[in-house]
């Protein structure tokens, strides 16, 4: 019986190479009993911000689990890699922030350990595929029962990788906020919690500023609260102010993407 | 041990987010021995004939299972949630249509449930991820060995919504079909069965009606019965008349989609 | 307990339509406890050498397993199907090539077996869908216990298909070299292995001739052993040449593709 029953992967592989299979491949051959999760390989290679943005807004409705995120763009070169105790689970993967927000979703990070004890490792290590070498044999180690604190030396939790917050800027009835993600679905989610919205005074509108002028979107509780192809800004499933079209794309609408600040504010938009 | 050894998802969620993960993290909680089965994320957003044919197509190939189907564009609205208990299995999902041509593939709709009983669900429902917060939960239970029939109220399984089946008009020597669906090799599959076929006197040729004019198309075994790069009907793996070329894609080829309506005849061309 | 916990699947089905899910199923239903990997199923249409690329490359990541692989554009003519003893597993698949790296990697095909035990498969079998009703059901047998040998007629191992080896030519300091694969990242793997290019006298720098000229990249460790956008010549996680740009995309900058024939030598290139 394995200690966490479910091992969780998340990387930025795509799903046309072998990789995936390999990660599988190595936990199954070290704890035969243990459930694979695959959170996604379709972050865009490289993208940390992706990669932490998916896995925090996915991690709380997964079960304890070792969580493997791999995005890794310094893969072989002397980047740390660790494993960080967050919650009722475990965080592996590089030390680049991928990880912070994960384990802030998780609660925080109660220990935290770089990955020195070779031990775990698969030999020889290859240069560009420390996922199938390094991350998966030690999530799958600590799945089978291991100690996370024996995979290498204590570091202080402050010392990790964080990334930059995503711009969110609250002011009397207006906001700077920043595209935190977009889903598969074209939806638009914003760096501003429902808490915050109603701080705002939106009701049932709120105006964004956009390079092409500023749009009125109706507020609602679902996609469906306002005709086809219409804009509706909504709470979404992980709590943010999000825009979609129903039935359609909002990125497309708006023209915007993951990283993009606006100014949005409750009142109506300006008629002429 | 569950009542059901799987649970199967079919979704619109696509790949890049972490939303197929939050689905197989809910059913690993609740019963952490059942199997997940992906049949498909990849539906086109809000599709639901497309939800529901590749379900109806793949159903009969799974083991006892409790399939979900969440192709829900009126997600969050006042439409209906149901669980269907059709041949060795139960279906949940939206009541919109998407759930019909799979129960019938499994001999029927026996009994139908409405989603009514908000114990089984997870608490605050948000307003457009019922698939992690509704529906996996719900049959996640039911996997588990809750009785269908504990899921909410009873509903007369002819009150079910259903969708309107493909054009199928078979005369003498001809026929009106549909394109029922389109795999991703490009094989064009249409509203014919191998029965209706032969009442047609289709033997190695049959002609087909496209907007550009009339095509000849042998008939075959399988896509290698004809040369390289031909048109080629057969009998697919669904027991349906499709339409393939051998070795690339006959829906380029014909310039058809999923709904567009064909007169198909036995006879060869007319050569002028 | 099965005889093999797992049971792995290559295909070029897709991940759009019911297929793969349709292969799980019929694991599930046969071998209720084994653990199914996919390994990929975004294989060309068609593609042999890639399919027997991918799993060639990852099947020794891979535990004891029954390993079917479906790249099969001949599926219902009368080509040879076939399982094949190698290693600690068993390759299932149609013998077009498809299994002979895989076999190989895995250390030579030991025992081969055509199938032929139609008591395994499933009935009625369909023309083009022979993953679900004879590969995979073979395999889910074997999986489950059943002797190999029972599958069908002994072959003789030097009677299975192979395919031509990628060309690979070492002379006095140059080499000719074929791209052998090219993963989701763009990396541009080549047929030479880390001995033949330490034969090469490549130390800091190798040169590249290119339809559009000579192109020197340096050789490093790793993807950021160079600036980004910078191309870095290394040897890739299945101990082969490859050629990467640090955070882009080597297959768009060089122009190749797989089966390209390359000339590379070790010396920097010739300045004017």
């Amino acid at each position: 019986m394995p200690t966490y029953s479910c091992v969780t992967l998340l990387t930025d592989y795509g799903l046309d190479d072998g990789f995936v299979a390999a990660c599988h491949g190595v936990v199954a051959r070290f704890v035969p009993g243990v459930r694979v999760i695959d959170v996604t390989h379709l972050v865009p290679a490289g993208n940390v911000r992706r990669g932490g943005t998916v896995l925090a807004q996915t991690v709380t409705d997964l079960p304890p689990s070792v969580h493997v995120a791999i995005v890794d763009p310094g893969v072989g070169t002397a980047r740390r890699t660790v494993a960080i105790e967050a919650g009722d689970s475990v965080l592996v993967g590089p030390d680049n922030g991928v990880l912070s927000w994960p384990a802030d979703a998780l609660g925080g990070p109660r220990n935290a350990y770089e990955l020195t004890n070779r031990e775990l490792w698969l030999h020889p290590v290859s240069a560009t595929f420390h996922g199938r070498d390094i991350f998966t044999p030690v999530a799958a180690h600590i799945a089978g029962g291991l100690e996370p604190a024996e995979v290498g030396r204590a570091l202080p939790p402050e010392e990790l990788m964080t990334l930059p917050a995503p711009v969110s800027r609250v002011t009397e009835g207006s906001a700077e906020v920043e595209v935190v993600t977009v889903d598969a679905f074209g939806n638009v989610q914003l760096s501003l919690t429902a808490g915050q919205l109603a701080s705002l005074g939106v009701r049932s509108q709120l105006a964004l500023d956009l390079p092409g002028g500023r749009v009125a979107v109706p507020y609602g509780e679902t996609f469906a609260s306002v005709d086809r192809d219409e804009l509706v800004a909504h709470i979404d499933s992980a709590g943010l102010l999000a825009v979609a079209v129903n039935g359609g794309n909002a990125q497309h609408r708006l023209g915007v993407g993951p990283g993009t600040v606006l100014h949005l504010s409750a009142g109506p938009p300006t008629s002429s």
